[in-house]
């Protein structure tokens, strides 16, 4: 195991890191203030395309993409953890769920149309992107479950189905959406489904409505349930052919779920540094907080978690390096299942830490736990990773 | 021990079941849409004031008052057990916090005055009230950290500050507030407050924003921040005469505390009942949900929790009736401690059993996550409460 | 729900607890010692007879049985709670497990002639008794599993088999075991097995070795691994007649696991009595150990726990009390898992407490922590009561 | 971070791991029925002596020792993980505690007269060592406690004072104890007490007891009570001088810990195997136990706990190879919390998949348990360490 990092990563790191304390940091908290102030909080504020410009300037863009920046996914996790500090600081870099894992299928398995069309404007950072997966009609957990179809028909493609969780969907600049459906019902289990690429104007397609998550709605992007109904599609709209889908989507969340995971480890960071410095400053019965109670056992214990979850990050990430994704699955579960349940329970610590105000606004604490909590479900529940682990661990004894 | 009910006290509860079975839940998930429909949420809908009189009408009001209704604290747990399952048939049956704190308050403490004004309109429920006690600038959770004034000058009480998690002051009915302040910081540490009854509309008092409670503003009632500055009030307007507000604030918390918990353990009730339908008719891999994995033992464990949450509930309230809150203080904080945190993860399991739905306002188990967080911090921290138990635990074995 | 006691039970527990106090707890610590230091630990030394012969004479004898007591398990199960504060009290009180089982079993069961023979030198204190269920070679937490037989031949009965965790056949007074084996497997499956009194000193019957728990003996009572080679006895020492074994099986197990509860709770009681003890007078730091860290809140979260538990136990005793075994099935399944699991988390933060003392038999904390661990797997691992409660509770949304 | 191995460690590994698959594992069953039919335990049987001799022909010998063995803690980390599935491998490969943190002691700071005499033949594996540090009377877990002294007279050292869990004090072979005394409590903190080489059989030396540990007493080396009366020896015993037995000690231990968490990773491994196996063997209710409730669950949650408790372990090598364990005290601390409780949980999960059989000796996991709870008492409590980790987060926020 090798989780050391190349001079380029470093440095890198150290661009990143400076970026976000000197540009993104400071003016941040104003950013939430006017968002939530306007009456169509479904707005791009200035300051994004503006930092969006700077960071692309100084070549912090689409580091996420190894033929771009030329890092491992060992080598970009720490940029992960240090983008997943801030909530805007992703985008700001080109480096947002779930543009990157759009941007990645499209990269490895797009036409030279569909690169041309979609990944070129989604790399620049002009477009956003949604992807259409889980439905709510059926437990998306079992993709068998699938109940969406894209049917070929000659020389179309006809989607109907009903998704939800389409995160990103209500962004202003959202143009395009991968659908996933089931093409060939009779073909094996792993080659019945299909990924569409969808205008987001193409008729037959409607927003039903943005969910709330844990009662926010996450604007600008928020997520949508979105209606399919006989939404016709030249074929060449599917991305590498019929049948791929399942293909596809196995690839695109080995990656996906490294920056995801990274992503929490910062805001457990930055977490902890919140608890930390409350818990120095505030006073009760004549003490800091953190001469009280349990309070210095709980922060110890948040340390603790931190380092053993990021560590497994890190070896998830050094074994899809090395050994590819397919024989990382136990790893890659493993962090699902680990790493939100560790943020979940430091962000709770925070939050306990700073009293009402943590629940509040006034801090991030409260929106990272509902995003956090969000991801024990997001990209199939812990339950179902469990699952994946125990099979993997049961083989071994198979002989 | 005795948890037994009178006769009074079963009809009591059958009726207030069937109620909410026949008037309430049939109409309650329609209420919540109507209301996320509006564009100024902070309004009555007309269902509520009819269901009020239906209550009303039946002798189903202000059942929480012994004085009223005659019934112990163990006998009116059940009630509060069966409101908690309803976000409205609290203030249906005119038994909603912190009304029924205020009222209680005005009932043993009020002067007639005091009662013809406020406690009149309270009970036929015409109008609403809040209770100012937590600041935002010290940790309130050490009584002493208070810096609010209520500064009795000749025949006027002069109050200033800063508070917050006024709950129900957005109320469109509100038109008053319990504040406590700092009347003499000379006196002994327990006589050192008063509580004043003041009018919403009082100069200087100033609703700075609604706050934002794990992203929700629990419209139509909400939590305020609210400045005072230079309130004047004549002193007529303190409650039981100056200093008295700490003893106020104690007698103010038992009963309470039973109403809040008996109200979670309904919620975690409901919660069960959802995960177990839910459970029992979502499929994944060929089998109901309740059929894979590990889910039948956290629906077992779920059912342990509430059963010994409830019991230690009924036995604190057991204990209010039979020997006083004052000798029921390590009960007291036990069920604030135990309660919510059961409920909690009750909710978190049913969350996760309904898939992405159950993070969003479908189901009533995202609002209910948030409300029961809240209770881990709202009449002190778990931590302080755990403190007190410690402290009387500790206490039996010095001699 | 009413858990109050009567006068006579009231008296019961107060005499108990007396006896205790002053009889038993202040030779307790020598009688540990003492057999420890026997070449021989399967001895009975003499103040266990002096001390029963004391405790039949004041009337504190047998009082876990209603016929002889008059009490119900209610009433029964604070005395229970004390005897479980010392390892020999149950012994000195002919309260102890399994003979109270088979008492049950004998009164309820047994004919004449059985009566006669072994349950009158059992309630006499005279001699003692194992029970032998559980099987080595199979998992016995599935009674379709037991390989045992118990095969009715003319007027002879022949059992074969092995037995194991046949708890109290190391004793040097257990004269008699009751057997469960195989009689028909081709009835139906609650009526395949029969339950056979069997002598000790039966041809055929071996005590294969006595098993360490935990790397305990538990002299003198003990666990042994017991064979049956063609042990064959007269038909009418079965008991109530073939096909009968398993309903008194379940018979006997209601009552029986409220008392190992209530022990379990009392065991709970003096652990904290003695963290409580500990922390308060050893001193690190400066400070006595209770006010380091979060000793406090542990020791808060432990009253929690055991106040919840014991109420538990009460409402499951009511439950058998009020509708019988049957019908508190889940109720009874709940304090199987819930109370053992509580007691295990309370002695292991009085051992951390003791530091190294804690681990040692200097205290009675390690010891009991291996015997309420033996706790989850005896009568049924925790696993198989979750698996009942899960089905009771799903039942209810079945319609 | 770089957890990689040289080709030696590697090749190292390879061969310690081919050794215990097939030379210690095969008699290692046998050895523990042998020892515990013995009338006296305290026996060393041939087939130790007989593998030490194969092991160091093998060159498997003192790998512990960097200058022996040329390894880092990185890399000696996986051969104490391989040791630690045995009981008896540690001392085959002379690679045991506290023999091990003695002979670095007496490697870094003995002089030329005290190598000769106890670090040749404890290298050899002719002699075995105790350590005294912890005593009876008062909180060891403040170091500044210590109420032994070491005296100094003229040329001779007085020593007096109670010592336990004095590990491998009972072994046949034990010739020597480094003792830990107060020599000076009016010097510099960490400058008052010393360590001396004391002879067993010095006059003065009395073993009072062996402890036992959960019940066990650990034969053959065992966990002595020592108490030292007027213990005189030659001020050269005093190892590196007086006054400097706080830094030896603190240097001891960073190495050491890296030893034990090892070790007991190694356990873990090997009581998820044993889990796995038995889940997979033994059938209830028609299934393979791994596939009823929650068991898949818990042997996932078993895998991810080891791999994230194992990385820690490394990350803490690698810190103290690179920065040294000063600067490595949180990270030290971090695993000293962090891996008995996974081993624990690990360890308690298989036994209870194992049934009554989890809880004999018939497997080595009750005896496993026991060891793994001393570990969060030996070398400082977990309260103690959080308390170091806390402090150290805290310092980061000062400035």
């Amino acid at each position: 195991m090798d989780f050391a990092h190349s001079a380029k990563a470093a440095e890198y790191l150290a661009r990143v890191t400076e970026f976000i304390a000197t540009e993104i940091e400071p003016v941040e908290p104003e950013y939430h203030r006017e968002l939530a102030r306007l009456d169509d909080p479904w707005t791009v504020l200035p300051v994004i395309p503006e930092l969006k410009a700077k960071a692309r300037e100084r070549g912090l863009w689409n580091l996420f993409l190894p033929s771009v920046s030329g890092l491992t996914n060992v080598e970009y996790a720490p940029l992960a953890e240090a983008m997943g500090r801030s909530a805007i600081a992703p985008e700001v870099f080109n480096c947002n769920a779930p543009d990157t894992g759009n941007m990645e299928v499209l990269h490895l398995y797009g036409s030279p149309e569909q690169q041309e069309r979609w990944l070129t404007p989604l790399l620049d950072g002009e477009i956003r992107s949604a992807f259409c997966m889980t439905e709510p009609d059926v437990a998306s957990s079992d993709a068998t479950n699938m109940a969406a179809t894209a049917v070929v028909k000659g020389d179309e493609v006809v989607l109907n189905g009903r998704k939800w969780f389409s995160t990103g969907i209500g962004h202003p600049n959202c143009k395009v959406l991968i659908f996933m459906g089931l093409t060939d019902p009779d073909a094996h289990k792993y080659l019945q489904h299909s990924m569409v690429l969808v205008p987001l104007d193409t008729p037959g397609v409607a927003i039903e409505r943005m969910l709330p998550v844990f009662g926010r709605h996450d604007e600008p992007f928020g997520h949508g349930e979105v209606s399919f109904t006989d939404v016709r599609l030249p074929a060449s709209a599917i991305i590498a052919g019929p049948g791929r889908g399942f293909e596809i989507a196995q690839g695109r969340l080995g990656p996906g779920r490294i920056h995801h995971c990274m992503r929490l480890i910062g805001l457990a960071e930055k977490s902890l540094d919140l608890a930390c410095k409350r818990a120095s400053t505030r006073t009760a019965f004549g003490k800091p907080l953190v001469n009280l109670g349990g309070n210095r056992e709980r922060i110890a214990q948040a340390r603790i978690a931190i380092e053993q979850a990021r560590l497994l990050v890190l070896h998830a990430a050094w074994k899809i390096d090395t050994v590819g994704a397919m024989a990382a699955r136990s790893e890659i579960s493993q962090i699902k299942v680990a790493v939100p349940n560790m943020a979940l329970g430091v962000i709770d610590m925070a939050i306990q830490l700073h009293g009402g105000a943590g629940m509040t606004d006034d801090f991030p604490l409260a929106a990272a736990y509902s995003g956090a909590r969000s991801l024990r479900l997001a990209d199939g529940p812990d339950e179902v990773h469990l699952g994946v682990i125990a099979r993997l661990e049961l083989k071994k004894h198979l002989s």
